[in-house]
């Protein structure tokens, strides 16, 4: 028992990572078919919600990708829930300071290491000890979003906050909050800039450093600039995308078969 | 109160139509700001009940596509349920003779027409004569499935049987039950006669022919060839075909990126 | 264990029936406390399908009102459960021939009356002889509905099938047959006929006559003609209809206050 | 897109809310189709949670209603949720103090106005700037409720916060927290010299001052006192109510059928 | 990609099938992890519909079980729909004729053995031929059950229906029709020999006998007279029969506790 | 309108609790109906959420148990949500300070007592003074688990804050805590004596202690030393226990039966 990604992180491997927006578990299944190393759960700015998060993650039991959920806020219900439930990480929006991680990382972690609850139903009978509890700190991803100018200004305290297994960052609401549209895949020098050093920052401490991107090439970039967790896409912009394409195609050649 | 793509295949417009399988209303309405003319959920081999049927109908209620169902099984229960939930056509699986095309006409249709017991809760108040039932019998779609050669034999007594709107055609029945590989955008020569058959038959009755198909340029074809409901993709395969591209391109794109 | 809708109309009481179409527990336990004989949850008409059915009935075990269920269709899979999960009485549409109340008998009756399958399992544990399975036949409803010309001809024949309680009277599709508006509360000379008939022939056999209406008023003359099950409103009419009176009454107050 | 209730309320015009506690989304679409001005989703006291709330607010899309959303408590977490499922309004509980007003402001607004996180899944695809974005902060009503003798006394610094929109009174909680019955619909005069406070303070901040009634005539009343968002009824008051008539009606008139 | 429980019956296997009523995938992963060879979705009298079906199938995928489905009724829409979930086998109440098993098979298999239609959405993608459909008729288990004496006097007929892979016993409902209490683990020799029967003509024919039974003794002679599946129990009643002793002895051991 | 449990625990009774983690309301009726005094829908390490517990909640009503429930963390968004849906008392986790103890306190009752807000939606009318209200302080047990270390250093001041019932304790977390390992029915002398300590503490002040133990007979040991509510096993646990001893015996039986 133990957190497929983390290894392949620890080899240095750059891991590809979907985004599970739909609450629907078929969904979940039919992703994690299509060889990424992990999906998240997004309890954010996805439509799930605690239960339709167990089922998504039911459904990836025995499939060849590690599950992670990105949670709604940093709160200590909702991110013991979703550890119970079988999530091998937790990404966490809005961690600002290092009070933040540090409540991020007791939320995650068992004592001695944090305060999270004993009752990890989905891994083990409640109320007995399991080998899950044993190796559960060691392998539970903790990555705290980096997502605002405060939190990039305190991003050496957050990174040194003992429990917090590096950085993720939202660039959406990172450039949201420089003044700039909430766009991933972004190409201002003040933002690469702060890349570079959440890179840096992370590299130096051996932790983890992943980024939302809104492509395969963007991410590649990203990839080869440092960050070893790339998510590429979401199951909603892949299945709008790919529908949008469908059916402009579909207009055309009707169209076209139309005129001949 | 009318069925807009009705409207639309009166005109001799060549409709595209897509396919929910996935049983969530999020789902459903991000696929009905792409630009389909209608959208069918699929009861039968689609993860949908009733209950999320109901919800992909809400959903769609205020949106730019006709909301059609395809039901589990030629069953008045079923059908009649849908239709009251608001969609506004049946695609009805192995209707293979004039009888199953009359059960299925009379459970689409209020009398004198069939024989659909009244109650359209999502279109009127139950109990209440409201401007939909008089108006349902000319605005419902009656699609009977043909995907068997008993239901090629019987093609024009199926045709012929009141209130049938025309035909669908599942392709990959049809050639599993003559002993083919079961796909669709098939190209027999003995399906595509059947095909031509098909588009005869019912243009001499001034009706509608519809076809499953798995990609824009077969679809094309099919249009042209003369169907006029052209289904060209469903939710999933949209979905999980983009998503193995995109791993893809990401897995192609950081080894690229590793060994530059 | 018995039916307390039953003993109560054994004892000659009009009873007052509710319904349910509104897929929701709470909605269920909220009506169960105004004040009716019965509830009958409408999977027919009503969005209510076997889950919301269930939920539905674990709401008002324990509330002073007899659970009757309406089935989308006379299907033994369907009616079986239902009376599994506890329906004291089954309503079921578009009885028509003797054949189709043999038919619904055996599907609410255990052998020898019928032919339902063993299984009772909100009623006590499957696979146990329970008291329920020693009184169920006696205390189940059995409610064909009468609502087309065809079941007035087959009246007697279907009210002498073994097993059958009475009938109940869809008053919509009894129009709509016979070429009238799908209302409730007729006075159609030719349709209070079939109403005097059909009291007359439940009342000769001592069986129970019921029926569906949209007003205290129209229902209470029903009571007066020997209906027995008066049902008078939907929850779904209640509340909007008592939502518009709200809003118009609430738009005519603030007009006249900022007039004044 | 914008918010059509605000729109109202600039105006000047009186605004009629209606209040929404069963987690159902029939409930949501046949409230919308009864002339209300904006439906306030409660996931506070009513019966919903997130995922009932997103089924109501995509059965509310395309209907003449502005969605609004009772939140269970002043948690950027949920917050965040319903605003990015589509609500274009908060009213939020146990607003006491200028502290609360500013956290309130805060999960609602994006930066600079705010720290609300950018993902608005139902507005437009996520990780793409889009109107919405640009139009949210201008369009979002922040109501905080001031429903403790304590937030009486903090009505300006409330008030002050930048973001805050106006007041939504909580009858029930002011009077018990004052010793006297949660009722609404008050007439005791410390009451209602609080409201003129409201009503004062609101007005001369250019502000937005709205309140729960209980009556079309009371709310007619507090219209005319200066509260321009009325609420005047929920769902399950108006059914239970209804029912109770209902019955009560039937009752007595098969009774007198009876004895006549 | 084969039925493992097919496998070890063709080897002369004794099996124990587990009974999953409880219409929740949380009991299903439970259930799988306790050494069950299989675990049958009980759609009949179970609380399962088909939506909470497909969440135990999704739990149940990688777990050490092989699912099979009870389905409602002998009707093809939902057959098809289990098997098109992941069903590896249909148990199908009251089959009681030649005519009745033909139709159980046609709903089970495809072309050329059977009618059932193509789309089996969980095992490939819909619309394309996949490994599932090259092996889904010698791997589906397609077990008819034996409840009544018409049943018994059709044996022979219904076993030798092309497509039937044995007979399936219920023991209460087989009692039940011939006028004895409808349990389980029966003694009647009139039943033992009817049991006998099946053994044989199932033996004759290179066939599978099943029984449902409420104990693992009674079982273990179940096997010892040539059952190869034996359901032991279903989950409800091994909760409700442990709670049962549990509360009985917390009741009695703290009596003795307060007495000493 | 009272709550059962606490008028026994009044009169000195020692009370058993059964726990809820299976997010079904068929499991809460079939647990309500095997002799606990009370239930505990657990909502932090069980896999119900806020509508799984509704739906708990109603299936409960009339049934001879309290319920109760656990809530994910010490916040009153959720806490006042479960109580308003008609749970008659809290247990919450982590309650380490006075501070805890009181924000619990203001979360659980009504002015003046707390600040829970009005809306018992469950219980009465919402916006209607009810019984409900004018009993609930003295009715609803408010429970903190004692848990951490920290907690046990702050036993008297969290026992002694105004509106707390007593306390609860969670042995797994508390030895988690201290460095061993994470079972309950523990004998370790240091963890026995904090037991005594809050047996001890509860007394002297009137107030109720209760424990989660995993038997009978640990937990009337823990009756004899004065622990009031027991809590003995979960539904998980007794059903995946009895579903291993059954196939246990079945294995064993019918090797036995082959070997004869």
């Amino acid at each position: 028992m133990s957190n497929p990604l983390l290894q392949k992180l620890k080899n240095g491997d750059v891991c590809l990572n979907g985004w599970l927006t739909i609450p629907d578990a078929f969904v979940a299944e039919v992703m994690a078919q299509t060889g990424w190393d992990s999906l998240t759960i997004d309890l954010q700015h996805g439509l799930h919600d605690y239960r339709s998060a167990v089922a998504a993650l039911q459904a990836l039991h025995g499939r060849p990708v590690t599950p992670l959920a990105r949670v709604p806020w940093n709160e200590p219900g909702i991110i013991g829930k979703v550890l119970d439930a079988g999530a091998w990480g937790i990404v966490c929006p809005m961690v600002n300071t290092a009070a933040d991680a540090k409540a991020l990382a007791d939320a995650c972690l068992y004592a001695p290491q944090g305060a999270r609850s004993n009752g990890p139903i989905r891994a083990g009978f409640y109320g007995t000890a399991s080998p899950y509890q044993t190796i559960a700190n060691a392998n539970i991803l903790v990555l705290p979003q980096i997502e605002t100018p405060e939190a990039v200004e305190n991003l050496e305290a957050i990174l040194d906050t003992p429990g917090i297994s590096g950085a993720y960052v939202g660039p959406s609401d990172l450039g949201l909050c420089m003044g700039l549209p909430p766009i991933l895949d972004r190409e201002e020098p003040q933002i690469l800039e702060i890349y570079e050093r959440i890179i840096g920052a992370t590299r130096e401490r051996g932790q983890i450093a992943g980024i939302q991107n809104n492509s395969p090439a963007y991410a590649a970039r990203m990839g080869k600039m440092g960050f070893q967790i790339l998510t590429i896409a979401t199951d909603v912009n892949l299945m709008g995308f790919a529908a949008h394409q469908a059916v402009k195609a579909g207009r055309e050649l009707t169209s076209e078969a139309a005129r001949a």
